[in-house]
């Protein structure tokens, strides 16, 4: 996506550790019309797959879900970092591990809003090494629901978890494929 | 607003201590039309007042706050709930105290994304003592930004936040108003 990828060369910037810094519009400060037409971007990819609930795991994957369940007309369900004090049956639990804050934590999902046969859609900011795209695999997979395919803003295609997922026959979709943050500089896929 | 009065009183359920169970459409799954048809009505009744900038608070103010940013098209900022390793400089911090876990936290946004002179408007989901709501007037008055008005989907009058806000002379909004939630039945003000 064309607007997106000269957003993240102009104001994106490079951490050490192969992080890529984009709080200035994606997950801090969010661009609210940037976000609208990247949710149009990944509907219009995701064309012709039937969805019945878009998924996403807080904080920074409700803005972009949120936007693709409204333009699909369809529920959104984010999984929590915390149990929630409100949940009194035994949520869906699965362990994830933050690429960025190198701790694993568990994420949850009330047995209510995933579903037997659901077909989901997974959307997230940022796809690495593929952790949290696994926690979700897993809470699908608990809830025997569906998943139809994953939709990222950005990919960092040199952690290697898009690979792996589209290995195993899930359709992957990421709106800017970065291929190297080596030396400082971003490198996107053409 | 109607549409969401009903809602509460067909799906919403009465935890004890005061707490509303909304997580069936407003914070774990979300109605994503609610959600924007919620956010229009903010912005229709905060029309004609100038705003730069939506503020709001991980997770569940997220939602709502990206719709009321894309419909009045300014940015939004979520403040965070922990301190991002990828926030370098100190970032501003203000203390708050969640009514549902009972327990303080810190919340985080970057010098910036808060800047002087700006004028915010701060939406989130629910109101309750206004503990979050002073959270925000804190890193709003740190930045040297100008609070415009408050917007949130839920008020739970009997626990006072709102009308301590008002008092100050800040223009608080909610589309429903819970009167009461005593012997575990939902009261809305008409």
């Amino acid at each position: 996506m064309q607007q997106l990828k000269e957003r993240i060369l102009h104001d994106g910037r490079c951490l050490p550790g192969g992080v890529l810094k984009v709080d200035g519009f994606v997950n801090h400060q969010m661009d609210a019309q940037l976000m609208h037409d990247m949710a149009a971007e990944l509907v219009r990819r995701f064309h012709g797959v039937p969805v019945d609930k878009v998924f996403t795991i807080e904080a920074s994957g409700i803005a972009p879900a949120i936007m693709v369940g409204w333009l699909l007309q369809c529920p959104v369900v984010f999984a929590k970092k915390k149990r929630p004090s409100t949940m009194h049956q035994p949520p869906l639990e699965a362990r994830i591990r933050s690429f960025t804050k190198g701790v694993d934590t568990s994420i949850y999902v009330s047995r209510e809003f995933l579903r037997r046969g659901e077909r989901i859609l997974f959307v997230d900011d940022f796809l690495a090494n593929g952790s949290a795209a696994r926690g979700i695999l897993d809470l699908v997979c608990q809830a025997q629901a569906r998943l139809v395919g994953m939709g990222f803003i950005i990919e960092k295609a040199f952690q290697h978890g898009g690979d792996a997922l589209r290995r195993e026959g899930i359709r992957v979709e990421s709106l800017a494929v970065i291929d190297s943050l080596d030396d400082g500089i971003i490198r996107l896929r053409p």
